[in-house]
């Protein structure tokens, strides 16, 4: 296996498209991220394409459309994780040798409704849907670590803040903590601030071994870890604050990135809802277990903290594309990493982390994670 | 890129199977090649799941029940070259170095539908869908070359000949000339028994390095080539008998597995229809173009004869769960070159090829290819 670099990001700005089509939102990505690499598309020879609602072979049509054919395209499917999914099929093929260079695409129209309703999905009728469960979730870390209401609303005040600081989110006003407790509430104690929205979007990633970044001339933005894994989405059975998938991903990540969680610099994470990023906090090793709500309080995940935690406005105000996300963050952290991110820059990281998750409904208790880690060379 | 071989393959019997989840097919197919590879199923690492209707996170959903989680995951989609596509991303992640056994399954439910009509699709509201399409290369080959509608009802009475020896397969019947001939017409002139049916189904190949395939005691079948291509579906505009892709593809897989045409022993193609079985003997090299009509009328592509195709009874008698298909070509193509095809054994075969297309509409400009070669070693 050998080293693989990251010499090209590209994403669209993130919103409602609802006349313009899906290909179209992946072309634009596409050439963003060949512009940004400048190189020639026909160096291309492998495209993964992370998606989850657009049907059959959309990659291949959202690449002719930025004029590449012939290559070798697969479409990739991991439900939230699918964008970056893509990105560690990319890695692969480079690392293992087989491609010098390899794109890894994000893309999707969420449009009106996002996980259509099952209907063999018992525990989704009886109210079990994302929501609901997440809230249960912050019920739980109120009741055995003192989290406040408050403590979970700054993470959606933190996120919006960042997003009106980023051209390419969905939602770029700042809020106020009352304007989020004070939003219509979806699953007590989460209001509709809390939650991420749906919306359309795609972002683009550039992959290659170590001679054509040394030749690009950019940054080298190294991939030193990258881990997908299957388990329980939500938590084991007994403990429902546990997230053993997260923990043994970003272990296997850490552990092939050789960096620890006190080494990382800038993070993008799942944050689909205020808690979930809290919960992530504790598991990706920011923090001890039920400190989360401290953490966010303290201010060590705004821009400016010790731990910077989505300088996007991740899920919650960036948006959440599905197929896309994985990719965003990925274009975010790499611009963090090159000094590139503007008004939100955080102060001259070297290590950064990415954070998917990916289930469904039915079938929370199989679902995916990724983990990926960047280091600046 | 080190050698990759097959250790294992499983599939269950394809039809329709309405009150049985998808879950539960794919469940039985990886149990049967784990217990035939005669593995303990904690040593795979990595699985690929093709699928193209059965919503988020599904792979994981059926592995789960069969007992596998926790393992790096990822859902495939390329349209009726999802399954071939899986198998190549397996045979990668064996071949780069990253895994030394990977786990490639191909499942699908089609139940009642197969494509649903697009309302944006303006070819196919005026009839340009697939039997349409294949109907008029079947004209234009008439035309040309003086193929006749017998030398294509020849197709399926081959076809579902050899299904009949096929335990597995959707339809075991044989038919006549006059039966292919006289069913209902679909597409002119391609009759009902020259058009695959809809089916449920599910196969599964495991993957692994030298070591492992030697360790195992069972015959040694090498992944000689493998590569997936994307391009034009259906032939370019001036000329409709023309598949660069395919030509293409399996000229990739020739070059890479050091053989020609001549050398294969044995080979299950993408016979969706009876002239793509055809019009695919010349483009896989076979036999020159125009001459694919009185390939067949020779008996050439009988298991008893020179180059024989689908002896498994193909797409056509077999069936078509679309993820499922490309690795139902492995199973049998590996069965075939270790000497266990039974009642339908080609003589001593040492080379085998399976071919694969995916398209959908709209997009047929912009489809999947997968040619993989195997070799007994």
């Amino acid at each position: 296996m050998r080293d693989v670099f990251v010499m090209g990001v590209g994403m669209i700005r993130f919103g409602k498209f609802p006349e313009v089509w899906m290909e179209e939102l992946g072309r634009q990505a596409i050439l963003g991220a060949v512009k940004d690499a400048g190189i020639d598309p026909k160096k291309l020879m492998v495209a993964y394409c992370g998606h989850s609602h657009q049907g059959r072979v959309a990659g291949q049509r959202a690449l002719k459309q930025a004029g590449i054919s012939g290559i070798e395209v697969v479409n990739v499917e991991n439900a939230c994780a699918g964008g970056s999914t893509s990105f560690r099929q990319a890695y692969l093929s480079v690392a293992g040798g087989l491609y010098d260079m390899a794109l890894a695409v994000g893309m999707e129209k969420v449009g009106g409704g996002l996980l259509p309703p099952n209907p063999e999905d018992l525990d989704g009728l009886q109210g079990r849907v994302l929501p609901g469960h997440y809230a249960m979730k912050a019920v739980r870390h109120m009741y055995e670590y003192g989290t406040t209401p408050e403590q979970l609303a700054m993470v959606s005040v933190k996120s919006h803040k960042n997003a009106s600081l980023n051209p390419l989110a969905q939602y770029q006003e700042s809020v106020t903590l009352d304007q989020v407790l004070g939003s219509r509430m979806v699953a007590d104690p989460l209001t509709l601030l809390q939650c991420c929205p749906t919306g359309d979007g795609a972002a683009a990633a550039i992959l290659c071994s170590r001679k054509e970044a040394e030749q690009s001339g950019r940054p080298l933005i190294r991939v030193a870890g990258s881990v997908v894994r299957s388990g329980n989405f939500v938590g084991a059975g007994e403990d429902i604050l546990a997230s053993p998938l997260t923990r043994e991903t970003s272990q296997n990540a850490y552990e092939m990135a050789s960096v620890g969680p006190q080494d990382v610099d800038v993070c993008e994470c799942h944050d689909a809802f205020t808690i979930g990023e809290i919960l992530h906090y504790e598991n990706l090793g920011f923090c001890p277990r039920g400190e989360g709500g401290r953490l966010i309080q303290d201010g060590a995940t705004e821009i400016t903290g010790t731990i910077p935690v989505n300088p996007s406005g991740g899920l919650l105000s960036k948006g959440h594309p599905l197929g896309a996300t994985g990719i965003a963050q990925v274009v975010e952290i790499v611009r963090q990493l090159r000094g590139e991110a503007e008004k939100r820059q955080v102060e001259t990281p070297r290590v950064g982390l990415t954070h998917t998750m990916g289930g469904a409904i039915p079938g929370l208790e199989a679902g995916a994670c990724a983990v990926h880690i960047f280091v600046r060379d």
